[in-house]
C-alpha cells in the first residue's frame, strides 16, 4: 500500500488531500516554514485557504518535522511555490536515505545560483548528486485545476507527465469520480504549459482591468485574440524546448490557460495592472493579503531562459514580449496589447 | 475600385459595414425578406440589432431589390443565417450574369434536398450549374468575431479561408486598425471550425446554467475540461474532413470557441438548458425575441454529415454525442456532461 506525503500546505497541497484521502491513501501534509499558520489552523479544524476542514485521515506536520513527515512514505507530492522549490527539495534530498516517487505540482522556473532552470531539471540534478545510481522517479502535474474546485468535487481533469511506467500506472490510485487524470510521457510539455499559462493569463486579466468596468462583456473579440495568441506562443515554446506540441492541446495548455484566464491570482494581478496600478504596487498589494502571482516570477525568469533556449525565439513570441514590457518595463497595458493586433496583416 | 454588396442585414452583415466603410469602399447592404424591419429602422437612423447608426455611406436595399443591390458591385459578402443561405444564394445565382468574388460569413450546414452539405460545397455546385467555365471565387470567414464588437472598434482578428490569391490579397482592403485579418488556404478548416464552435459553446452555456446561480466562478475546472475537449473534437472533425488541424489553432477554432463560450446566442441557448428549460422551449423562447441559436441546427444537421464523413468518427467525439443526446434526446445536462469526465482514466 502506497503512503504519501504532500509538501506545502497551501491551496494545491491542501486540495490534493481530498482525492488522495477519498482513495483511502495515507496522507501526511507537511507545511513549509511559511505555512506554520496554515497548519495551526488545520489543527483547529479549518484549512484557511480552502476555507474548509481537510479529510480526517490527513496527518499534519510542521516544517521542523520534514524527516518525520516523509520517512514512512514512498510517494512525495510537492506543492510549494516555485520560489520555495529549491530550498524545500534540497532539504528533502538532504534528509532522505532511500528513493521516492516524486510528483510535483510546482509551476515555474528556479534560479539556481544565477542560472534559470526548469524545475524538473534542477530536481534531477539535485537527486543525482546524492543518488547517482538510482532512477529519478519524476512526474510534473498540470492541466486545468483550481485547487478550491478539487476540494468541492467539481469535475476536473489533470495531466500527469512522466516517463516512468510505474508512476503512470500509479495515477489510477489518485483519481476519483470527479478528479480525473490523463497521462503523457512529455514532462517538458506539461511543465512549460503550467509555467507559461501563468504569464499569458496575466494579459487576460489586464483586459478585464481595462474593459470590464465600462464594457462588461464587450471585449471578447480582444480577449479571444489574446487567448489564442497565448496558445500559439506556448506551442512554440514547448516545441522549441523539445516538448510535444500535442501536450498543449491535451489539457496542459488550452484547458489550463482557460481556467487561469477565468479566475485566480495571475489573472487578478493582470487586472490590477489593467486598472492602472503599477506592477510593483500590484505585487505588494497581493502579497500583503498572502497571495502570490507566480506568473510575475515566471515572466522575469523565463525571459533569460527563453533566450538561452533559442536566441531568436522572442521574435515568435510578440505577446510574451508585450507582457514583459508592461510588467517589467512599465509600459501601458492597453497601448501595448492593442499593438499586438498589428502583427496581423492589414 | 472594388464595390461591395453585403447580403443579410442582421448582426454580422450590419457590423461588416463598419470596417468596409472605414476603408472608403462603396457598400450596399441588402436585407433578406426577413430583414424588412431592420432596413426600415436603418433608414430611420438606427440598426436595431447593433443599436447604433450604420456608416453614412452605406446604401440600403430591401429584399425586392436584390438585383439592384448587386448589379454594380464585384464583391459579395454573405451574412445570412445558415437557414437562409440556400434560398439567398440560389436567388443570387439566378439574377447574376457575371462573376463575383464571394466572401461568406454564414456558418453551419445546408440541407440540400435531404442531403446535408457544407456551405462552400453547395455554393460551388449552384455556381457551376450556371457558370460552368468560370472560376468559383470563394472565401469562408471565421475567427473570434462578435459583430457588436466590430461596430465598436474592439481589437479583433478574423480568419479568411480562400484558395484564390486575388481574394487573399483583397483582404488587405477590408482590414482596419482594429479589424485585423489573417488568411489561410484551408477553406474547409475555417468553415468547420465556425460551424462546430456553435455546437460546443452550447455545452459551455449549459455549465453556466447549472452552476452560475449557486457557484459563481467555482466550476472553471469543469468548463476548461469541456472547452479543451471541444477543441480536441473540432480538430478531429477538421482532420477527418480533409482540412488542416493547424487552422483550429489559428484563431478559427480556439479563438472562436473562446469568444462564443463567453457570450452570444449559442451560449445563452445552452444556459437555458442548464437551468432546466427544455430544448424546444428554449429554442422558442429565443426565437420569440428574434434570436436564433445556429448551433441547434448545426447539431441536428451535422450528426448526419459526420456519419457520412466517417462512420466511426462519433466514437472519437464523446462530447458531441453528449450534446446531441441532451438537445435532441432530452437527456439531463449535468448527468451527461459529468459522464464525459469518465472517458479519462480512473
Amino acid at each position: 500500500m502506497h503512503k504519501i506525503a504532500i509538501l506545502g500546505a497551501g491551496y494545491m497541497g491542501g486540495a490534493m488531500t481530498f482525492p488522495l484521502a477519498e482513495n483511502n491513501l495515507s496522507v501526511n501534509l507537511w507545511g513549509t516554514w511559511l505555512d506554520n499558520e496554515i497548519i495551526d489552523s488545520c489543527q483547529k479544524g479549518i484549512h484557511p485557504k480552502l476555507k474548509k476542514a481537510l479529510p480526517d485521515s490527513v496527518n499534519l506536520y510542521y516544517s521542523r518535522d520534514l524527516k518525520k513527515a516523509i520517512e514512512d512514505v514512498d510517494i512525495i507530492f510537492i506543492g510549494v511555490s516555485s520560489d520555495g522549490f529549491l530550498p524545500v527539495f534540497s532539504k528533502v534530498i538532504e534528509v532522505i536515505d532511500k528513493n521516492y516517487f516524486f510528483f510535483t505540482l510546482t509551476k515555474g522556473f528556479v534560479n539556481d545560483n544565477g542560472k534559470i532552470q526548469r524545475i524538473s531539471k534542477i530536481a534531477s540534478k539535485l537527486f543525482y548528486n546524492k543518488f547517482a545510481k538510482e532512477e529519478f522517479n519524476w512526474s510534473s502535474i498540470g492541466g486545468p485545476v483550481k485547487a478550491l474546485e478539487i476540494s468541492k468535487n467539481i469535475p476536473t481533469v489533470s495531466i500527469y507527465g512522466t516517463k516512468n511506467k510505474e508512476m503512470e500506472n500509479m495515477t489510477e490510485l489518485f483519481s476519483t469520480e470527479s478528479y480525473r487524470i490523463v497521462t503523457t510521457d512529455d514532462v517538458i510539455g506539461v511543465e512549460l504549459c503550467s509555467a507559461f499559462k501563468n504569464v499569458y493569463s496575466m494579459a487576460m486579466g489586464m483586459l478585464d482591468g481595462i474593459y470590464k468596468p465600462s464594457q462588461e462583456g464587450m471585449y471578447h473579440n480582444f480577449s479571444s485574440l489574446i487567448f489564442n495568441q497565448g496558445i500559439i506562443e506556448i506551442s512554440k515554446i514547448v516545441g522549441s524546448a523539445g516538448g510535444n506540441r500535442e501536450t498543449v492541446t491535451n489539457f496542459a495548455g488550452i484547458g489550463d490557460l482557460y481556467t487561469t484566464s477565468q479566475s485566480g491570482r495571475n489573472r487578478l494581478f493582470g487586472e490590477l495592472l489593467g486598472k492602472g496600478v503599477s506592477p510593483n504596487a500590484a505585487y505588494r498589494k497581493m502579497l500583503s493579503s498572502g497571495e502570490l502571482a507566480e506568473g510575475y516570477f515566471t515572466l522575469k525568469h523565463s525571459m533569460e531562459w527563453l533566450a538561452s533556449l533559442n536566441s531568436g525565439i522572442l521574435y515568435d513570441l510578440p505577446l510574451f514580449k508585450i507582457i514583459y514590457d508592461i510588467i517589467l518595463n512599465n509600459k501601458k497595458p492597453l497601448e501595448e496589447l492593442k499593438g499586438l493586433s498589428q502583427i496581423y496583416k492589414k
